[in-house]
């Protein structure tokens, strides 16, 4: 059955590359009551939407529906009707609820069989945890005639691969840790060999920048595009440009991808803080500060310890985190930074003077090299005409030299201290990158 | 027009009073090409749902569409033929692309005027922010025959509600910040209206309690619900169950609701950290120290200040937080806690000794009643088979007395830090209560 199917998908690949140009759209339907009730927010949706215009899919539709099978039914016949690839996540559990898989086979008529090489995968998976197997998983074991069982090494249901007339129904479990990695190994792959050439993509991530003004950057390369093209994704205090090109091969859709990386390096300079796609903004200051040896402290009053919480979620931060202070009121910035309180009187908690002393405090206590204070006024109370909520300072200090931001957020206190520190980490960034392009070699220490 | 559509609105709850127990369903159609594209996350969706469930509406179906007119069209003439009531949001921008109600009007055969209110409304906006009125914004301001408009205080594009053979349109604009006050101040009571009858519902809120065992521990009141129901939400560290009731009045829904809370608080007890809707645990913890007049203070490790970031969202915590920090490495535990290098050789960083140590230190140095230390492995790497991924130990220290709580989280580095605070602030709760019901009054101090 397997061999027979792998078959049919070459044969589909060798007409589609023949017809080369055309789009294959896809649609996205998510199964799980929880989803309808607003219990959880359908992250799926979006990761798999953002993963399949990476690759060049078209998607047009996306539907939320219950485990119900009459109404995944109709929805699912509608999706087949209008679009080359259905995507399906949710409802692949073991119990009586769980019917996607059921219906999906239902629909395409197909029967379902015990898959042993999944049987054992379950057993396996179970004894490796020490629990009792229950005797309803063995239904997840069970899959449609003539599939491609992809294997899911982080839990109990298979992804599955089914293709009739031309189209595609891939059905991959609920849960994002199964999902993603089932999502990246096996269906990316799957999908990219379905479609005439391949697509190749490419990210220039850019802070500092406002979103508008990036696009106001781009927007004659993004007006006369056509292969490669360039999408805006606007993040929290940063810009994600991604440029992706469909050629024969990876080699030819790289060459195109090339100069427009190229490009885009050249127009935002500095703020590009990566090109790759797994590297955030704190990973990248971090990777700044292993690359030169420097160790980092923070200080933090509005953020309230988000900022180090960011920076600690980056593996291997052991090696240059030396200690972050949460000095959320004035007493705590004099006793634990020795800032006077004087100054505090003259100048006020939010201030550039504290935010520096803040920075300098922590440099001198925490024994970092670089640091970083933020105070601002959070909201929903506490501001005023002269400072009102969303003025947030920042101070970062490398090795004694010290810059200071003024920022004015809007938003909630929770998006105001997001922006924040994100405006930190660029501000950290850039402190570090001018730092090493003043000082002359030597000066340093 | 609008008094009109208003008596209209009264005929149809008079008919709909009269047909009591039948239950409105709705539908939510989210108008975007960045959800269709995964740039960004469809929160509204989630939010929309939950609220229609809590006011007693079943959703069946979500879709997401982009702003093409024929697309559109399609998605919401199948959802008129099979919902009561069609929630639409997004696509009411000034620009070309923005195009829902117009097509919405269009399919229930309505032409656009000019609705002057609205005019003015979006001429005050542009004024009180002191930027130029382009053209292209009076757009907004063209609303359909027949309609309800609802004002827009945070945003130019107003709401619009149409009825149409039984059926209900409720237009509202994307951004979050315009939906989410004009959905609760508007939307509600205008589909409050709709039904027969009024529903009522309370949320009991339970931490330091599984997931699983909440819901086997309520199992047979689901399993026997009628009215009022009971249903569980999952988050992290935390279960909420949300008894809903619908009666002729308020008065009868709260009579019908006020034994199932007892009944649900009588068996979580104390895990029972509030039955109020905007209460969150890290309120909880709050208003705790603010009623016994306690101060806190955290030590983090692997959470790196997520712990501190959350008690700091809290508007007002400024009374009861003192000081935060974040001690990664075990330089920093030594110089900033004190604690001993043979400790920490002894036990290593991540054991019940050096919690404890953490939270004693906090304590000292930071002068709070109650503190807390979190230290564990967090991931992906500096696992071992005595200390695996994971493993996270949290000291509460109140006024002396000191609990240690050992925990076992799975999933990504992030997800075990979010586990980790989450289960942080339930022992924090615990040990303030156990403390208060175990300390004689007077011996506190």
């Amino acid at each position: 059955m397997r061999l027979h199917t792998a078959n049919d998908v070459r044969m589909k690949v060798r007409r589609l590359r023949e017809g080369h140009g055309y789009i294959m759209t896809v649609e996205i339907i998510s199964v799980g009551t929880e989803i309808l009730l607003g219990n959880i927010v359908n992250t799926n949706a979006a990761y798999l939407a953002e993963k399949c215009a990476a690759i060049g899919l078209s998607c047009y539709y996306q539907e939320v529906v219950g485990d119900n099978e009459e109404r995944l039914t109709g929805i699912l016949q509608t999706a087949l009707a209008r679009a080359d690839v259905v995507l399906l996540s949710g409802g692949l559990g073991p119990t009586q609820d769980d019917l996607t898989k059921e219906t999906a086979a239902k629909v395409l008529g197909r029967e379902l069989y015990l898959h042993e090489p999944s049987k054992a995968a379950i057993a396996d998976f179970f004894r490796k945890r020490g629990t009792e197997i229950t005797e309803n998983n063995w239904k997840q074991a069970m899959v449609p005639e003539g599939c491609i069982v992809v294997d899911n090494p982080n839990g109990t249901a298979p992804g599955i691969i089914m293709e009739d007339k031309g189209r595609h129904v891939l059905l991959m479990p609920g849960p994002p840790d199964e999902l993603i990695p089932m999502f990246e190994n096996a269906m990316i792959p799957y999908l990219n060999s379905l479609q005439p050439g391949i697509i190749y993509s490419q990210t220039v991530k850019v802070c500092g920048v406002g979103e508008s003004k990036v696009e106001a950057m781009v927007e004659d390369l993004i007006r006369e595009q056509s292969n490669p093209t360039i999408a805006t994704y606007a993040k929290t205090g940063e810009v994600h440009l991604r440029v992706t090109a469909r050629a024969a091969d990876e080699k030819e859709a790289k060459k195109l991808v090339k100069p427009y990386v190229k490009e885009l390096k050249g127009r935002f300079g500095n703020h590009v803080y990566t090109t790759q796609e797994e590297v955030t903004l704190e990973k990248a200051v971090i990777d700044l500060l292993l690359a030169n040896h420097l160790t980092v402290g923070t200080v933090e009053s509005c953020t309230g310890g988000l900022l180090a919480a960011r920076l600690i979620n980056v593996p291997g931060v052991s090696e240059v985190f030396k200690t972050g202070y949460i000095t959320y009121s004035n007493k705590s910035k004099r006793k634990l930074l020795g800032i006077k309180k004087t100054m505090l009187e003259k100048y006020g908690a939010v201030s550039p003077q504290i935010a520096k002393e803040m920075a300098k405090g922590a440099a001198l206590f925490g024994k970092a090299d670089v640091t970083v204070g933020i105070t601002g006024v959070a909201g929903p109370d506490g501001g005023s005409e002269e400072k009102p909520v969303g003025l947030v300072y920042i101070a970062c200090n490398v090795c004694g030299r010290i810059n200071v931001k003024e920022c004015h957020f809007s938003g909630n206190r929770m998006k105001i201290r997001e922006s924040s520190v994100s405006s930190a980490l660029s501000l950290m960034r850039e402190s570090i990158l001018a730092y090493y392009s003043e000082v002359t070699f030597g000066k340093k220490s």
